[in-house]
């Protein structure tokens, strides 16, 4: 062979070395468990699809970052996000489901954006919707939160904040205003708020032609402030008499009621009346998560409440509530702000090595640490016994048992801690307890 | 929404209903968890590769399955395999990682095939390798059968057997004949031998033009049975003088001798020197693995030592042994043959309902049985009890809880096994215990 074919990745595509793929992979393992601990079923989907299935709804953006190509008779795309594939699923399965429908996916997605650092092209999507079958309880709505904070607690990557909204609060006040047609636009100016003040919000809107009455309507709505239980009063006393408003009002105050029997900690939690999430995909409870010290990496988990998951393939209505963690992106940002730097473990629990050739020792050793649950691996090449240490070192191996004449002939094994350098003479038995 | 668009996949593509897809992921599970016990590190490389990265080496069958496409200026490809993306990673990624490099993954590839029953076009392949840096120590291909082992026995899908040869021996014994350009065609009839019996393989082998001494020569190696000693033995005594004969059935012997020392049960591996794996990749150790009863599924563990993993892309002697399991078609043949369908379990341990309509206590008596680590799910919505048993049921969840006025004062609760019918009234800490 002489004529080498340069190895490369596309770029856009994490690929991580070995010690960094075992973090990720244990923080993907926490958010399945989870996803697990609270009965959400697991789904496991075609990263390809037929293109008139994937693109029924889609437009726009998501048309032009698509990777879509034939083969043979067949026009193919890869899926851009798991909704979509879970709303076909639900629509071909929909006889053989048992509703509500709670599922989970971590999967791969596909966005064939311009590479940038923390943007991705294959990313992965960790998410959990729960269909109901022309209904859906609003209890589900309160469960999604405690779900995404038991996650990140376990994660263990600093404090973060939960904010939920209801759409129909935004929708049903917009609507008593008269304000429906401008109302995206005055959502835009009060995201800017923080940026530019209250006088220059009330100058904006004003350019807007949006009358004085009204400014004012919308300057109290902003001005609630204070503890989740004050700001649904103050909802309460705007004496807003709509509908929609009112049924957005009653849900919200629904939902924190039960995040509260969920034991969602107060902490962690906040109603915040300017989430409104971009798509007009979401028409009730919406969710955004940030963590309190990095709040500019943006929101970490978000989801909400749709009406109709599948209305582009069945006549079924299918409401539900879900929410996403793009965790490949994620991961990168936590790595590069050093969060989860330190928290490294190896897959194997112990490197067993021998002093000279003889390795037969140590495969018995293996054998029998594996029989209790350990994960053991043995070094067979006969290296000097620095290197068989560095080999441990360089894969984060905690644990080295090193095996000699003396260990062969007395059956009392040295045990070496290689984080803190103890080194002590022990029986197998103690030392699967002290690796346990 | 009037016009729908029919939900459907792509033919060729394993989509599962959730219970069945429980079962999928717990094998995959056991899969991971053995590869790990033996230290083997993850891995995740992107499912689309730039295509003349990954067509570096292909040809034939490969190049016309491939999935290939373009997207701006990138040729890219859909990964057919995941040892090509492995020499990939390997070669990128040389002076970052510690050799021996042991690796696994789990992943989907991709193979444009005609679909047809049993036969995927996105499938789940699991792979371990372990890489050396120049060298690769014999006693490697002693372990992996032990995992092959370890694997499906804990699968527990029936009795089966590791078939163990090298590549060596056979190349050997034809470049001893001079019969080096016949091997392939050789080993064909010899393959045929259970079917068309010895006389026919003669009388095939003598249509070739090769000598009777030869024929005699090739006779002696078919005829040669009896225990994995007995075997070992008589190579030994064919009295074969060929430098490559005999490294080959020294590494065999080696094998053998570690296998042991692995504790490989005697039953579950046997020598069979008709095993070449027709790829000419394999140049020493070859195995496969068959299930003793389903013997026509085909191999469902195959794999083997090869010289040099990445010569399409780097200079380094990358020296490897390997094992993989197509998995998906491996399930989907377990699930046909009915050997799996017992052992379904859910992903909730219990489900938590309500006797009317006030859940408050469901949610509580919840949230406790998950802090000890019980999967456990409530059903919110205000059905009739019948209705909450049979979503139980079909979603095969063994426990449920009932909670009615009586439980809510006495906090004695009703547990009752599904599987069994059994009822009683235990406290919240009797239950976590009864479900444990």
């Amino acid at each position: 062979m002489s004529n080498k074919v340069e190895a490369k990745t596309l770029p856009g595509m994490m690929e991580l070395l070995p010690n960094e793929q075992v973090l990720f992979n244990k923080m993907m393992d926490t958010i399945r468990k989870v996803y697990e601990q609270y009965g959400f079923l697991p789904l496991d989907t075609p990263v390809v699809e037929l293109s008139d299935v994937l693109l029924a709804k889609a437009g726009g953006e998501t048309e032009k970052q698509i990777y879509r190509f034939t083969k043979g008779d067949n026009d193919l795309s890869l899926r851009f996000d798991l909704t979509v594939p879970l709303a076909k699923y639900v629509a071909i399965n929909y006889n053989n489901l048992a509703f509500p429908f709670r599922r989970y996916q971590l999967g791969k997605v596909y966005r064939g954006e311009r590479p940038q650092k923390g943007r991705y092209r294959e990313f992965y999507q960790c998410d959990i919707d729960i269909i109901g079958d022309g209904e859906l309880n609003i209890i589900n709505d309160a469960e999604l939160p405690k779900i995404i904070y038991t996650i990140f607690k376990e994660l263990d990557i600093g404090d973060f904040t939960i904010y939920i909204n209801n759409r129909k609060i935004l929708n049903g006040l917009f609507e008593d205003l008269g304000l429906v047609e401008e109302a995206p636009e005055v959502m835009r100016i009060i995201d800017k708020l923080d940026k530019i003040g209250l006088e220059n919000v009330i100058l904006t809107l004003k350019d807007l032609n949006i009358s004085e009455e009204k400014i004012n309507s919308i300057v109290d709505f902003i001005n609630i402030t204070g503890s989740n239980n004050e700001k649904l009063d103050k909802l309460n006393k705007l004496g807003i008499n709509n509908e929609i408003f009112n049924e957005g009002l009653n849900e919200l105050t629904q939902v924190v009621k039960y995040m509260r029997l969920f034991e969602l900690p107060e902490n962690n939690f906040e109603i915040n009346l300017k989430i409104a999430r971009g798509l007009d995909y979401y028409t009730g409870t919406v969710y955004e998560t940030f963590l309190n010290e990095y709040r500019n990496i943006g929101s970490i988990c978000s989801g909400g409440r749709y009406d109709n998951l599948a209305e582009y393939y069945t006549k079924q209505k299918l409401p539900g509530v879900g929410i996403s963690i793009g965790f490949t992106r994620l991961f990168y940002q936590l790595n590069e702000l050093g969060i989860i730097k330190e928290n490294k473990k190896s897959v194997s629990d112990v490197l067993v090595m021998s002093m000279d050739e003889n390795i037969d020792k140590c495969i018995e050793v293996a054998n029998e640490l594996r029989s209790q649950e350990i994960n053991a691996q043995v070094y067979f090449d006969n290296k000097k016994i620095k290197a068989k240490i560095k080999y441990a070192e360089r894969l984060n191996i905690k644990y080295i048992i090193i095996i000699g004449e003396e260990e062969r002939q007395t059956n009392i094994l040295t045990l070496k801690n290689i984080e803190t350098g103890q080194q002590e003479k022990v029986t197998i038995e103690e030392i699967s307890k002290r690796i346990k």
